[in-house]
């Protein structure tokens, strides 16, 4: 077996280190702390005195005692409803990625999309004394609680009362998405959106597109489920009225449509067109792969990152919000350009 | 526009409270904290006149200082390869419910599957002064640096030698699959690997199986990409010799197969039956939906979590692993029962 650092032994108490290097220094616990972080404050015996006693009880100076000195944590609370869900997953990275660039580091906790449990999560961060905060998908009506000194941002459409939010433009995702089954010629269309903001928004911009056009749409509800959007689609189906593209508010949803589309013999995009809404790196794995309205979730993590690192350094003490626009993503259900 | 608690005003600088308070007061830093955490050590005029300086400065006690005294951080370091993989985001699911139960919050890190960058998480999360660590699917050869009090979780196969690990039995994976594939008749089975251990693990079961009811297999090896999926099924199938069943590392990897046998008409399961590893959610969302041995991902963060917090506790000073046993779960890819 190599030489590990691992070392089953019973530990030291770990509380217990400064007190007692600061006893058997006869100094204040603030002066073994100062000797750690601001060594040149404090007098050189008194330092070398603090430091052979640090060591002879093996005493490792913690990062604890040197935020509380710099009176910063470096730590970012992260609330998003599911951990697991693979958006998140992205905007989780690129969050991630800006904070580990300054030497930050990400605390997370889930809301599972209900409100109680994202106060909870909220005020379990605070208790952790984050320098900033993110909030995916916000389902508290409020504010979230915080000091004085942190402003939480918002990374939802369904807050924009807040000042500090950064969020799709849901509206020009669906103005894509009708033009996309426009351009390949489609004229029987439906909507399958799901409760909330984001999906109204999305089915405004797909209305206003077809407006223009002078054309029409159905639309059936789901909740974001595959399954919901199977039912969907049969009931739109069963309806007996021409159809010959379906926009479907999220992948998932769409997957669930597909499904429905291939028990029905119907051939896509031939017979019926598909764009779904996210670009989750479902989109391309479905059968046929999926054109998709793309949510860039890792730039948008980035960008919530980068907003609540501008608030904790004081650079932004305004009411800042960054608005991304959504990119079509062609693939096989609507067919080659 | 509600009451809100959001107040973009410039903060304090943070940094200063504490000490502001010590001077104001006439105190220690140490007295200041003690205050706020262990107030019965502290004489009752010293305590009131802290309560006021601290009040008129509008200083909030941090649990920075609280955990200095405990010794505690109530963190908990994590390092997976990538966030947005969702086998990781069910397994950080596992581990944040077990710790948030228990008052503890998740400290995240990625690795990229690199090394180097594994080493760096490590030795960032470490700055943070982490009570316990878990290291998912570990890339860097030798034990992670820590703390003489602290032993970092395994949760990969690769890593063998180190004491404290939760994995899977990749091994009866193999033989659920080869057992799958035999219980619907098939006879000219294929292996679909990848690099590593864990694939190897795979294909030893699946062969002792294969082995036992007098059977060889092909095999062609892929990345677990989707793309290196459809590469290996070609293959196989270019090749000539009779083919009816394909056992898949990974589900990713399997959704290239079922490509590539929608390609050249093969009806599935009635041609080809395919069975897949890890019942990640994308293998429900396949067409068609995808046979699958199952990674207990969720509970294996949770195991992981509940090893991490038992050592940090010192109920457990001793190597301990925990195996899971992966589970068969059956899908149209293989046919109905």
């Amino acid at each position: 077996m190599p030489e590990v650092t691992h070392n089953p032994v019973t530990p030291l108490p770990r509380g217990s280190g400064i007190r007692e290097v600061a006893r058997l220094a006869g100094v204040s616990i603030a002066t073994v702390s100062r000797v750690f972080n601001d060594a040149e404050l404090v007098n050189p015996e008194t330092r070398q005195r603090v430091l052979e006693r640090a060591a002879t009880l093996g005493y490792e100076p913690s990062s604890l005692g040197r935020n509380l000195v710099r009176g910063r944590s470096d730590l970012l609370g992260l609330i998003v409803p599911n951990v697991s869900f693979p958006l998140y997953g992205e905007m989780i990275s690129g969050i991630e990625d800006v904070l580990g660039q300054r030497g930050m580091s990400v605390l997370l906790a889930s809301s599972h999309d209900e409100a109680a449990s994202e106060l909870l999560a909220a005020q379990h961060l605070l208790r952790h004394t984050v320098d900033g905060g993110i909030v995916v998908n916000s389902q508290f009506d409020a504010a979230l609680p915080a000091p004085r000194s942190m402003n939480w941002i918002y990374v939802s459409p369904e807050h924009v009362k807040f000042p500090n939010r950064v969020e799709l433009d849901n509206g020009a995702g669906g103005r894509l998405a009708a033009r996309e089954l426009l351009r390949v010629g489609r004229r029987h269309l439906a909507y399958i959106g799901a409760p909330g903001r984001e999906s109204q928004d999305r089915e405004r911009g797909f209305t206003d597109e077809l407006c223009q056009a002078g054309l029409s749409y159905r639309r059936a509800g789901g909740d974001y489920s595959e399954l919901s959007g199977t039912w969907a689609a049969e009931e739109l189906l069963d309806n007996g009225a021409a159809l010959d593209a379906i926009f479907v508010a999220g992948d998932l949803m769409a997957a669930g449509v597909l499904r429905a589309l291939h028990r029905r013999g119907l051939r896509m995009p031939e017979d019926v067109a598909v764009v779904g809404f996210d670009d989750s790196p479902l989109a391309a794995l479905l059968y046929p792969r999926l054109t998709s309205i793309r949510q860039p979730a890792y730039a948008m993590g980035a960008a919530a990152a980068e907003l609540s690192l501008r608030l904790i350094a004081g650079l932004s003490a305004e009411a800042e919000s960054v608005v991304f626009l959504p990119e079509l993503v062609r693939r096989e259900s609507t067919g080659p350009p």
